[in-house]
């Protein structure tokens, strides 16, 4: 026969730190332990009704229920809390002259399919023709060859391939630097966007003056041996929202112009009759 | 043309507590820009890793989709956590002479079935037959006619509704205390359990030397006008876990003795052939 412990507002965290200080795995337990302290701190210190915790359950059923592998609400969710970009940065304190990482956003697909230097990855989709080229180095200058670039973007409404029912690879693809660390991605202008609005996230944001804006981007995932894993995004100069990133992503390092040419050569090598945008970047890896 | 604005380690929390400050409504200002800076505290003193944020990611969106209006794996996290206890007793600052809040738990289901005094909401289900009746009253003593007791508990295999796949309500009812505030409650003796580890809140509860269990129990919400709801549970006297409950529901003042009885004169005014188990409880409610 047991004896009843009664628990009390005093001791209930204290007696839950020692509950989950028991998981067997040392990290593990420093995790659940500061979850179980923090949480109880937000609760004690907002004095959190029973109303305002059921709707929390409510709105964390509801994010997780909205959620698939191409829409990733509770992503969404972390990143207009900052909480992405504040794990980003305290897990890439790269070198100041490195290329800094942002945040994954909700939008990746793995996967991609493979292009070569300069091929198109918009494949004939409407919007001003891109080129982003330059090279992959190292902190000191070195070539990065055999670098894996995975490239996804919005379209020129915005619009993402995991917003839009398409069977096919739709702006998104990976190259791979040449033996001179060169790179070219060959695509469209991307506009900025404004989040998904018609879940969870979007019915808080709905509550605040908040502007549910990110500034037109392309992201970029960069792997190779040796390197620091980099995934980051490269802004249009000039764009709206830079200065109110809804996700909080922005760097002044990572804002490129995207130039205006005539009709002319082009940076793979060819040759268009029509206008065309060029952003020159150099993505600089941090050593492991 | 906007500027760009560089957010940094050092200045996102200040960046995304000032965003959600612009919420219209105060009080969703003070949960949201708490919630941002508690969320950032936690993962600053863990120095949470990317693999880390993506498992919890992951965690969030298989706890939304496991859920549904007979399972609250939610709500489950929240009481093996211990805060769905701290949220009952900040906001259930009762006299200590009431009878104390405990939590609502997962597995409460809705319109369950009026029953009249003595009603069997077991409805020959294999068990104990018990007994709980006594008075609801309130502070000063005063018998509280009226008042509608809402009670759902587990068989005697330890097994919800709400864990069975039965189109009927089963162990669930709904009395009202007569003129003089009595009440009586015929049912089967509940068994403790196991809270559900097919899912991810057991499999976090797997990773930790927790005991997965709750002590026998019945649950009980009483609402009427003039005082505050009550939500709360009987513990029978003896049961095993009570000084371990996973959810930390257990107080003294709700352990009642499941008493024996042979054959005779039962509660409800009737007569049994058979030994049945009898628990007497006065609840006492606080005025409003």
């Amino acid at each position: 026969m047991t004896q009843p412990t009664t628990v009390s507002e005093e001791t209930i965290t204290d007696v839950a730190v020692a509950r989950w200080a028991t998981a067997h795995d040392p990290r593990t337990a420093e995790l659940m332990t500061a979850l179980v302290r923090h949480l109880h701190a937000f609760a004690r210190e907002t004095g959190l009704t029973e109303a305002e915790w059921m709707a929390a359950i409510g709105w964390l059923n509801a994010t997780g229920q909205i959620s698939n592998p191409k829409r990733e609400e509770f992503i969404l969710a972390s990143d207009v809390l900052g909480l992405s970009m504040l794990v980003v940065e305290q897990n890439h304190r790269f070198d100041p002259d490195a290329t800094p990482a942002t945040v994954l956003g909700p939008f990746y697909i793995e996967d991609s399919p493979e292009m070569n230097y300069g091929g198109d990855m918009s494949d004939g989709l409407p919007g001003d023709p891109l080129y982003v080229h330059g090279t992959v180095r190292s902190l000191d200058g070195t070539p990065v060859p055999g670098a894996v670039l995975d490239v996804w973007q919005s379209d020129a409404d915005g619009a993402y391939e995991a917003q839009l029912d398409v069977d096919e690879a739709r702006l998104r693809a990976r190259y791979t630097s040449l033996d001179d660390g060169s790179y070219c991605v060959r695509t469209i202008a991307p506009l900025g966007y404004a989040i998904p609005m018609d879940g969870p996230v979007g019915d808080l944001i709905g509550r605040t003056d908040i502007r549910p804006m990110r500034p037109a981007h392309i992201h970029f995932m960069l792997a190779v041996p040796g390197f620091e894993p980099l995934i980051t995004h490269l802004f249009r100069e000039g764009a709206d929202h830079l200065d109110d990133d809804v996700v909080h992503g922005v760097k002044q390092e990572l804002v490129v112009a995207f130039t205006e040419h005539g009709p002319g050569p082009t940076p793979d090598g060819g040759h268009r009759d029509t206008p065309w945008l060029e952003a020159r970047y150099d993505f600089v890896l941090q050593p492991t």
